[in-house]
């Protein structure tokens, strides 16, 4: 089952993550709230997809708007972009995505007004393939940083639920895995909303990948044992210095892999660049409700209520920590000032 | 409520810390079995505590062997100490208590009866009694490495229910904290039983430390905010070398602690000190039910049934990473293999 789709008939569908892996039940978000719950409620998750989805959003939402004059139109639709671009600060893709949208919205702005939902049709669906291409480059480039045989460890979830197909950082293992080769992955379950548990493990088993979840505590024990070869891990926004934000741990991770001498790789669209945050220090975090740690997904409440919790949705992992930043358009490596711009460059 | 006490009729008590916070349930083991049970499902747990358990277990099952003869009387004591200590094969302090209760008996075997039996029990108080001996000077010691105002770090439980009075790792805050000081405490949950949650946030919001619940995989956030002055952890066995076992991600903890310049600390009673281990590769790491992983505390399973687990139940830190052990005796660094030598020939 696709993570998000457009049907025939214009019906936005996403498979909800929440419900994974105990249930698969695709939503369909009508209205701008039911979108950006969607979102924040992490229905929709992963970078690139809630770039792929949003712009979805923004077609769907701009054909509603109904028959406005061009300018209230688009004063409209950069409404809703504001609205929706609300959801969650950190991942970069979003903006991005309902920029892409605004620019193709400008540039039609005069055409009828069937021709111009055309042409934003035609944006979105442009975004997601352009995706699919993205990450099947990326899962290539990382596919070369690997051995057959090697003991991969990854935190989060950066598969296909989290882009479209492949994903970015499974993508290599998983586009390994059908041409034959072997990998053993190690899947930080990744707390508190357990997107290794629930969504990665079930992506890689679904795939035939030797998988085994390890609580997030225990990935300096595998590498310790020998077992880890290369960390594997997606991003939600990278600085112009090669700073990246990633789901809370990640940074932990990249500081253990240098302890123990292992590469860490952290893969992505370009898109995912930000060259307007000079270094992680201008990337804000989400900070979330400290229920998801108390309280979500367990029978019953696990720490005292009163207790106070600090809950991050995303850390910064040092450019000095990250071996390469894995892209569609080819492999950066320090200084990654120059190597980022470069690419950037070549948009 | 204390979290063992051995009443003056003679029974055995402890709370039952598989169901904190949400209940505070005294339980009452009476057989062997129920003692073994109390143990690997963590009714009790926290090394010194094990240990405390474990003598007065010795004590009561004693009193049952009845009217055998002294070899067949010892033998049989012998043999349940052997089975207590097939339990959890991780902490020390369980053979060492079990030991000193084999010892005792020894001792007095040609005593009659009962005077051997009231040597076991003033042995087993004794132990109990000398655990919160222990505790209050490693906490006093502990108190001179940190400042008012500090935050401290902390993994798992080594507080009170770990131990007697005071605790180990948390003995220093709570002792500052009687005199008046202000400490802010982050205390990782600890997947995947979640001590630090259930247990850590518990007592230590109770005595009035303003406390901070993290998942394991944000410890690095903290650290790199600034806001970690110094790191506490307890222990399960100290090799001869200073390498600690410990609840598992601790080896993590000290690794990211190195990473930001922050003083590492173990505390720990030298009972936990095992001159018969050289280095950390001889201590045997128990490994426990994947399901604890998986499924236990959530409403519902949140991994694919099918998936592999690794879990772990403790890690090993590499005494170079650890900035002082600080035991009743006092505080020991590098080189651990002398300054531990030390401390354990004055036992």
């Amino acid at each position: 089952m696709d993570n998000i789709r457009l049907t025939e008939n214009d019906e936005l569908r996403i498979l909800d993550q929440t419900l994974l892996p105990s249930e698969e039940k695709e939503i369909r978000p009508k209205t701008a709230e039911d979108m950006f719950e969607a979102i924040t409620s992490l229905r929709v998750r992963g970078a690139p997809a809630i770039g792929i989805f949003s712009a979805y959003c923004m077609y769907l939402l701009a054909k509603d708007i109904g028959e406005a004059e061009p300018r209230a139109f688009y004063d409209k639709l950069a409404e809703y972009g504001a609205y929706l671009n609300s959801s969650r600060p950190t991942a970069v893709n979003l903006s991005w995505a309902i920029e892409k949208m605004l620019g193709a919205a400008k540039n039609s702005l005069d055409k009828p007004r069937d021709e111009l939902l055309a042409a934003l049709r035609r944006e979105a669906v442009g975004i997601h393939g352009d995706d699919i291409a993205k990450c099947r480059a990326i899962s290539e480039y990382g596919l070369t940083l690997i051995r057959d045989g090697d003991g991969i460890l990854t935190h989060c979830n950066a598969g296909p639920l989290a882009t479209s197909k492949y994903g970015t950082a499974l993508g290599p293992v998983l586009l390994g895995t059908e041409r034959g080769m072997n990998f053993r992955v190690f899947a930080d379950e990744t707390r508190p909303l357990l997107q290794g548990a629930r969504l990665t493990t079930y992506e890689l088993s679904r795939a035939g990948v030797d998988t085994t979840l390890i609580c997030d505590n225990m990935a300096s024990a595998v590498m310790k044992n020998g077992w880890v070869q290369a960390c594997f891990v997606g991003c939600d926004r990278v600085a112009a210095n090669g700073d990246v934000a990633n789901k809370t741990g990640t940074n932990g991770v990249a500081i253990l892999a240098r302890h123990y001498g292992i590469p860490f790789y952290v893969l992505g669209p370009t898109s995912t660049i930000d060259t307007n945050c000079k270094t992680g220090a201008d990337i804000e975090i989400e900070l979330r409700d400290p229920e998801e740690i108390k309280s979500k997904f367990f029978a019953k409440p696990v720490a005292p209520s009163g207790v106070k919790c600090y809950n991050p949705a995303f850390d910064v992992t040092e450019h000095a920590l990250i071996t390469a930043i894995v892209t569609e358009k080819g492999i950066c490596r320090e200084p990654y000032g120059e190597s980022l711009k470069q690419l950037t460059m070549d948009n």
